[in-house]
C-alpha cells in the first residue's frame, strides 16, 4: 500500500473551518489522501472534485474492515491442479513443511518468510508466539485423569442432557478438547481517568486515557486512536485463529460529552478486559507494548516493527505445532459445522435479547415512570383537596396521602434510574457478545475452507496429481488449524459460561434489591394509613 | 302521571322475535305505553310511526333521570310577590309553619299533605321519618364537651393544616357541627348467591341476588330491577338532603356472564353498603321493605305504599326539627359554597385518579406483562442455544437461565394479574366516590334556592310586602335545611375518611405484596447462578 498516495473513506461529516485551507467531506465520500506528513492528527486529502484540502485524520478510514480471509496460506502450501510452488514441494520433498516457520526447530527459520529489512524483529515475534502457542496447547484433563488419548473419543459421547454427571465440580472427568495453556496470574489492566488532551496549539483536543496494567502496576496513556491501532494489529495478526472483537463505536458528535467519554472508557476497560482474559493475544508483542512500554520512543519503536509483521493471516497457524495425534478432518469438519451453528443461534439469541432489553429500556425510562409519577401526583392532588375540606381530624389521612404520593414519585425516579443499573450490564455484555459472535464466521470460514482443500487433496491424490504424503501434510495442518479453532471454541465456551453467570448474577441482584425497596418504601407508606 | 298512556324512553336496543307480536325499538326512541298490564316483564308500546308490539319493560325507562330539584317547597311556602297561598297566609297567621307536617306535633297533620287514598300509610311513613329525624340531629360533642352554642362559631376557627391537635383521637375536643344520630348497631347487608331465573316460560330470563341483612340475617330475593326501584323511591323522598349515588350500570350486553354477573354483584354490596351506612336511609321504611320483606304479598303491598308516598322532594325537610339554635343564612350560605366548592374539586381529583389508573391497569394488562414474557423468553431461549453448545459443564448456568426466565414469566402474570387484586378496589371506591359527588350539586342546589329565596324575602320585608316574622320563618326553615346539609356533610366527610383510609390501606398492602413475592422469586433465580 502507498503511504503517500492512498483512498481513505469519510467516516462522519466534517465542515471546513473557513480561511483554515481545511476540506468539507461527507459521511461515505471517498477521497485520496496527497500528504500524510501533515501531523497533529491532520492529513491532506483531495475530494473528487479535485479540491485539496486538510481532513482530521480521525474522520476517515484507510483500511476496508471485514475483508474476506486472506486464504493465501492454503493457496501457497495445499497443492491444487493449477498451483504447485516451491514450498509445496519442499513439502512433497518429505520435509516436514512446518519447519520453515517453527522457530523452535530451526532457529531461524521463520526468517526465509520474513522477507523485511526488519527480518530479526519478525523472527523474534514469531518466535514468542511460537513459544507461547506450542505450549499453549494442552489436552484438558478433569479430576478424574482419563487416558490422554481419550479426549477425542470422548467428544461424541456428549449428548446434551447428560451435562450434569460430568459438569466441572460435579464429580466425574470432564474432556473439553484442545484448550490455551493459562497462564498461572491472569492479566488484567484498569481504564481509568480520561484526560482530555490537545495537540496544534489547542486546534485539536483529544482524550487520553489511562491504562495500569496489573503485571506493571505502572500506567501508560493512550488515546481511542491507539485502541483501534492495537485493534487493527491483532486483527491482522490473530484474526484467523481469534475472533477479535470490535472496539467501541467511533463517533464524532458528543465526543467530549462526558456521559459518551464514561460510556466509552467503560467499553474500552470491558474489551480490554477480554483482551487481557486471552492467553494468546494477553502474552502477544504487540499487546504487552501497549500495556506496558516505558517512553515515547520505545513506543514509537515498537508501533513500526508491530506494522511490519508479516506473520498475519492465515500465517499465524504456522507458528502452532500442537503435542498431539492429528485429527480427522471429518470430525473436525463437523465439530466446524456445530460450532458455527451454535455461533449463529447464539447470534440470534443475544439479538434477541438485545432488542427486548432496548425495549424494556425504553419503557423504564419513558412512559413507565411518568405513569408512576402521574399516580403519585394523583394521590398528592387528592391530599390536597381533602385538606381544604374544612372538617376536622383528616390530618392522618391527608399527610398518609401525601406520604403515599410521593412514595411513587420516588418509585418514578427508581423506575427511570434501574436500568443503569442492572439492565445496563445485561445489555453490555450481550452487545459485546453481539460483536464477538460476529467475527466467528471469519475465524470458522478460515477453518472451512481449509477443509475444503483437504478434501480436494483428496481427489488430486486420485488423480496421481499430488503424493498421499502431501495429502498427510495437508491433514497436518487442517489438524494443526482445528487444535486452534478447538481451543478457541474451548475458550469462548468457558468465558461465556463466566460472564453469563456474572452478569445474570448481577443483574438479578440489583433487580431484587429494586422490588425490595419499593415494597420496604410501600410498607412505610402503608403503615401511615389507619381505620380506628 | 297517567299510569295508562305513558311517554317512555328506549334504553336499550330491542329486536322484535318475529310472530311474537313484539316491536323492535332502539336506543334513544321515544315511545308511548299502551298498556302496562301485559305482566311477566313486558308491556305494550306505540312507536313513532303508530306500530305497536310487546317491549320488555327493563329495556325502557319511564322516568326522566336526573331532574331539575323541585322547589315547589318554597314556592308553596316562601313568599314572594307573586305567590302567596294559604299555607303562606297560615304560617303569617303566626303559627308554627313546620307544624303541618310535624306528625309529632299534630298526629295526623300529614294527613293534610297526604292527599291520597292511602292517607294513613302516608302519615305513618312521614312520621317514621321524622321519629327517626329529629332523633338523628344532635350536635356532636367532642370529649371535651365545649358549650353547646360553640360549635357555630368554632366553625370559622377550623384552618387548615390546624387539624392535627384538634384530631379525634388525638385529644382535644372536635367540633363537627351538626351530624346524624348514628344507631348503636349500624345495619349491614350481604349481597351474594345470585341465580339465574326465569320467566313466561324461559322466554324471559334474569338474575336474582340474595340479600341477607345484619339484623335479620334472613335471606330476601331481589333482581337489579328491584335495586332499581329502591333507587328511585330513595331518590325521590330523600335526594333533596341525602346524595343518593346511581345504581351500577345498566347493562343490556353480557348481562349473562360471570363476569359481569360477579362485577355487578360487588357494586350492588357496595351501593346497599354505602346505603346501610347512612343512618336516614338504612332507618327508612322503604329501605328495611326491601331489606326484610316477609313474602311476595307483603313486598307487593309495601311497593305499593311507598310508590303513593307524597313526603318526597323537599319536602322531606318538613320532616325535620333540630334541637338546636337557628342559623344565620349567611354563614349557611359560606358553608354550602365551601363544601360546594371542596365537592367539585374532589370530583376532579377522584376523575384524575380514575384516568390515571385506567392507563396504569391498561399497561399492567396489556404492554408490560408482555415484556416480562419476551424478556422471560430470551432468557429461555438462550439458554436452549447454550444448551446446543456441545460443551460440557453447563448445565448449571442453562438451568438457571430457564429458571430465570420462567421466573420472569411468572412475573408477566402477577403484573397481568395484580390490578385486580389491588388497582380494582382503588378504582372501584373512586368510581363510588364520583357517583356520590355527582349527587352533590343537586342537594347543594336546593340550600342554594332556599338561601336565594330568603335573600329576596328580606327585600320584601323592606318593601312591606311580607311581615318581619315570616321573614323569621324562612330563615328557620332555611336554618333547618342547612342542619340537614351539615349533618349530611359530615356524614359525607367521615366516610369518606374511613373509605379513603381503608382503600388505601388495602391497595398498598396488595402492593407490597406484590413487590415482594417479586423480590422473593428473583431471589430464588439468582441463587442458581454461579461464578466459583
Amino acid at each position: 500500500m502507498c503511504l503517500l498516495c492512498v483512498q481513505a473513506q469519510v467516516l462522519y461529516d466534517f465542515t471546513a473551518e473557513p480561511g483554515n485551507n481545511e476540506l468539507t467531506v461527507k459521511e461515505g465520500e471517498t477521497i485520496t489522501i496527497t500528504n500524510q506528513n501533515i501531523g497533529g492528527g491532520w492529513v491532506e486529502a483531495k475530494n473528487s472534485k479535485g479540491e485539496v484540502g486538510l481532513v482530521p485524520e480521525d474522520y476517515i478510514e484507510v483500511r476496508a474492515i471485514g475483508s474476506v480471509p486472506d486464504l493465501s496460506f492454503f493457496d501457497a502450501f495445499a497443492p491444487t491442479a493449477a498451483s504447485t510452488d516451491s514450498a509445496l514441494l519442499q513439502a512433497s520433498n518429505g520435509n516436514d513443511p512446518w519447519s520453515v516457520w517453527n522457530a523452535d526447530a530451526t532457529g531461524n527459520a521463520a526468517d526465509s518468510w520474513a522477507a523485511k529489512p526488519e527480518g530479526t524483529e519478525t523472527a523474534k515475534a514469531a518466535s514468542n508466539w511460537n513459544s507461547s502457542a506450542q505450549g499453549h496447547f494442552q489436552a484438558y484433563q478433569g479430576p478424574g485423569a482419563a487416558d490422554d488419548e481419550e479426549w477425542d473419543d470422548e467428544w461424541d459421547d456428549v449428548k446434551p442432557g447428560g451435562y450434569t454427571e460430568s459438569e466441572a465440580g460435579e464429580g466425574g472427568p470432564v474432556n473439553l478438547g484442545p484448550v490455551w495453556l493459562y497462564p498461572e496470574t491472569q492479566l488484567d489492566c484498569v481504564v481509568a481517568d480520561p484526560k482530555k488532551g490537545s495537540k496544534m496549539y489547542g486546534l485539536k483536543s483529544y482524550i487520553e486515557y489511562q491504562i495500569t496494567p496489573s503485571t506493571t502496576n505502572r500506567p501508560v496513556n493512550h488515546r481511542y486512536k491507539h485502541f483501534d491501532w492495537l485493534y487493527e494489529r491483532l486483527l491482522e495478526k490473530y484474526g484467523s485463529a481469534v475472533p477479535i472483537p470490535s472496539l467501541p463505536d467511533k463517533q464524532v458528535t458528543g465526543r467530549f460529552e462526558e456521559e459518551f467519554i464514561k460510556m466509552r472508557m467503560e467499553r474500552l476497560q470491558g474489551w480490554m478486559t477480554r483482551m487481557c482474559r486471552h492467553p494468546i493475544i494477553s502474552n502477544s508483542e504487540v499487546f504487552q507494548l501497549f500495556l506496558t512500554y516505558k517512553d515515547e520512543k520505545d513506543w514509537k519503536m515498537g508501533k513500526r516493527k508491530a506494522e511490519k509483521d508479516e506473520t498475519v493471516g492465515v500465517m499465524i497457524f504456522s507458528t502452532i505445532e500442537p503435542e498431539a495425534p492429528d485429527l480427522d478432518p471429518i470430525e473436525v469438519e463437523q465439530k466446524c459445522e456445530q460450532f458455527s451453528r451454535f455461533t449463529r443461534a447464539m447470534d440470534d439469541g443475544v439479538k434477541d435479547l438485545l432488542t427486548v432489553g432496548q425495549e424494556h429500556w425504553k419503557r423504564c425510562t419513558g412512559p413507565l415512570p411518568k405513569e408512576y409519577q402521574r399516580i403519585g401526583k394523583a394521590f398528592q392532588n387528592l391530599s390536597s383537596v381533602f385538606t381544604s375540606s374544612g372538617y376536622q381530624g383528616e390530618a392522618t389521612l391527608t399527610d398518609a396521602l401525601t406520604a403515599a404520593g410521593k412514595t411513587y414519585e420516588e418509585i418514578a425516579t427508581m423506575v427511570a434510574e434501574q436500568p443503569r443499573k442492572d439492565l445496563h450490564f445485561l445489555m453490555e455484555t450481550n452487545n459485546e457478545y453481539k460483536g464477538l459472535l460476529g467475527c466467528f464466521p471469519d475465524t470458522i470460514g478460515v477453518h472451512k475452507a481449509a477443509i475444503e482443500k483437504y478434501k480436494e487433496g483428496d481427489k488430486l491424490v486420485a488423480a496421481g496429481k499430488i503424493t498421499p504424503q502431501e495429502k498427510t501434510t495437508m491433514a497436518k495442518r487442517v489438524s494443526t488449524m482445528s487444535y486452534a479453532l478447538q481451543a478457541e471454541m474451548n475458550h469462548f465456551h468457558s468465558n461465556r459460561i463466566y460472564d453469563y453467570n456474572r452478569v445474570m448474577q448481577l443483574y438479578l441482584e440489583q433487580q431484587v434489591a429494586f422490588y425490595e425497596t419499593i415494597a420496604e418504601k410501600l410498607k412505610q407508606a402503608h403503615a401511615r394509613f389507619t381505620t380506628m
